[in-house]
């Protein structure tokens, strides 16, 4: 086919689903559970905003992070790619640290570059954390990635202790307490706050993203707004702390969520809601760790944050584009590796051709309830392949708790189907060695696309 | 005040909250868990009619059954009274037997009987479980007991085996083979078929239903619907057996939350939306027993049927007339206790004054937005208190496990916060003695009201 003809067609059918080249804005939470939202579920957890963003959109119950832990469930989003191609996974030291000076090679190319390329106009404010520029590594600023505009931290908001003396702990093993914790504050390359006030982080993200939303308006763009909470230590405004029924974790979504409302309200009032896909997800599930008080709550999914149980991986996930997208409870499995194919797919770019993308282009599902065809979804910890999930069964290789445990191999591989079990308590691999057989010869298909690279979790700063 | 015009004060008031007199619809569902409905986050059963009643109406996420197990439950619900008060509880003998020859005391008054006595047309469809009336205890049946119409079972669908050898068994302990269990359906005293075939069950009480309704278009009527099922052995009929992801579960569930949408439809269409409130609750938490594919989910609470952990009591509750009762996700406790004086004043009737009723009149709530002055709740496992709720504080005097474990008397009552941990995973009745010396109290206050009653659970027919 020639290639103007296809440009042609891809034109007309994306005609059908969404204006041309509609903004995008995703918004991604830190640590937040599957069951922490009110429209999943939670019954003390007041999230009114994105119950309505839920309820005029699309709310998927079977949605995934495509890692366990923060900084290679990013790369996936940004580069709709398992994070063990990238070298952006390690068994061992499982996210970015503060002195780290690896991150996402230059070579991976990102959603942000890519929409940049398509003439969008391109922002991030939020948490990072593929890379921490300021250890004199210059090339893993997100301005070096694609992103026009930048404010925001490197990365998680827990990993700067102050000097000062600890102060009394409380519930869980992180204290609530601004003063200890560090947290440096960027505007592009200049640091704006070498310690900046954690109260305010949500409030100010959201006056960015007003902001940015309204210099925008004549030509598309994308927001990638990752949140840096409700990853622990926890911090709320005056206007949102004490408020909540549930505690300090509570008054953080409240705050997270009044943030979502901001934005949702700034595209209705500005015409621009019919024209943006609003995507609002978490980077994966709750830090269990924590304790109650500081951390979530993956209802009535297995484990959390750090374990490929699902607990630890299937997390919120809404989609939402008002007189586009329908209002849809949505079964299918999804996950952030797909944002990549259908953002680039809605705005009309081109996706790398040269290496494997893992992702799923979603639009046909979001706009026109087509099917999508979907092969295995892989559990990866760090840089091993832990489970794997084909249709409504998940084979699992290995299994860990989210932290403190070892691995366990199952020479027997674990098998559950999800659909009747989404708690994960009754193995059935005797009863179906067919699909065992099945999902492990889709793991071997799979495995058979990765190449072995160097982990960029590895190198930090010379002492 | 003279009766007069105490009497003109409330049409007044009540003008304000709804239609004087409207028609009453309680649905309860039997072992359905508190996460087993789309609304209440289950990722892959599909109850699109609830849900809708949900986003229509009020919907409970602190709502309780007063008991832990059926007759109990049930009890409660009919008398607006602890059942340790009516002898409808019994520490080993949980629930009435097919060969019990107890039942609710004719001493009690029923909402049914009240309401008959206030002018409605009264009918239960589906079972009863407050007496075994074919036991020669004519004074047990629903008849007796204040309603004009009946159409159901005695008591659960799994407490007559029949004689035919067992079938293999499912991965639950009660196998899904209709022809092992013998059911029999009553039209009030006429034994319609004493083996019938529950396939067909959820279908006709949806039919009986239908019926009821339309042949009680011009006076008030109360509809008391307690469903056979998800109590399993689990039946659906051809139109929903197999259909679901869920498996026979979800297929059960699928069927009952159709029937649920036969009665609104009827509702609607008849012009009686707007003076008819229809209420749906569980009479106790999911049987975890009965394992995955067969046992329901008490989403992100712990355990199940048969305990006073959260799981074991706390059901969905919805709320349902269009237009006099807001979209509301509503966070306030409440009980099926609160049945009784609510819709009392709803329909204009007299509570009793004799005794200690235990319910709270919701109708201020519901109708109003109005607070509830609610003292303490108390969770029983038959006869005996084993924790109770005051504010978002729970007390556990004595814990057991649904089913299998013995009970552990705790000589310091373990406490938790119910609105920072619904999970109940972190004690701290250390860091909160004052909290927990005031909900002692208020145990101490409410034993003062509970005097001792011989058992109904007890007698059996002699063999």
């Amino acid at each position: 086919m020639q290639p103007l003809l296809l440009t042609l067609l891809i034109a007309v059918s994306l005609g059908a689903y969404a204006t041309p080249r509609p903004n995008i804005v995703v918004i991604l939470a830190d640590d937040l559970g599957y069951g922490d939202l009110g429209c999943y579920g939670h019954p003390t957890i007041k999230t009114p905003h994105l119950d309505k963003m839920a309820a005029e959109g699309l709310r998927f119950t079977q949605f995934y992070s495509a890692a366990e832990v923060c900084t290679p469930s990013r790369a996936a989003l940004m580069t709709g790619r398992y994070p063990v191609r990238s070298g952006m996974a390690h068994n061992q030291f499982r996210v970015l640290r503060a002195v780290s000076t690896g991150g996402l090679p230059a070579s991976e190319v990102t959603l942000a570059q890519t929409l940049k390329d398509a003439g969008y106009t391109t922002g991030i404010i939020g948490k990072w954390h593929l890379g921490v520029w300021a250890n004199n590594q210059p090339q893993h600023h997100p301005l070096a990635h694609g992103f026009d505009f930048h404010f925001g931290l490197m990365h998680s908001n827990d990993m700067n202790p102050s000097d000062k003396p600890r102060p009394k702990m409380a519930n869980s093993l992180v204290d609530q307490d601004p003063e200890w914790w560090n947290a440096a504050l960027y505007r592009g390359r200049e640091l704006l706050e070498p310690h900046t006030d954690q109260t305010q982080l949500t409030k100010r993200y959201a006056e960015e993203a007003v902001k940015f939303i309204g210099a925008n308006k004549d030509k598309p763009f994308f927001l990638y707004m990752p949140h840096t909470f409700p990853h622990t230590p926890l911090f709320a405004s005056a206007r949102f702390k004490g408020k909540s029924a549930r505690g300090i974790y509570g008054d953080v979504l409240a705050e997270l969520d009044w943030s979502v409302g901001e934005i949702l309200r700034t595209l209705k009032e500005q015409g621009m809601a019919d024209n943006t896909l609003v995507v609002f997800t978490s980077d994966n599930g709750p830090w269990l760790l924590m304790g109650t008080e500081t951390g979530g709550s993956a209802g009535l999914l297995r484990d959390g944050k750090g374990s490929t149980w699902e607990g630890g991986m299937r997390v919120p996930g809404i989609f939402w584009m008002p007189g586009k997208i329908k209002p849809t409870v949505e079964r299918n499995v999804a996950s952030t590796l797909d944002l990549f194919p259908t953002i680039i797919r809605l705005a009309g770019g081109s996706s790398p051709t040269d290496r494997p993308m893992d992702g799923v282009d979603l639009s046909g599902l979001l706009f026109k309830g087509e099917p999508i065809e979907r092969e295995v979804f892989c559990y990866y910890r760090g840089e091993e392949l832990y489970a794997a999930r084909l249709g409504a069964w998940k084979l699992h290789l290995i299994t860990q708790a989210g932290y403190g445990d070892k691995p366990v191999t199952h020479e027997k591989p674990l098998l559950y189907n999800l659909e009747v079990d989404p708690s994960e308590n009754h193995e059935i691999s005797a009863e179906h060695p067919g699909v065992v057989a099945r999902i492990s010869a889709a793991v071997d298909q799979h495995r058979a696309t990765v190449t072995p690279v160097r982990s960029q979790l590895i190198d930090v700063v010379a002492k």
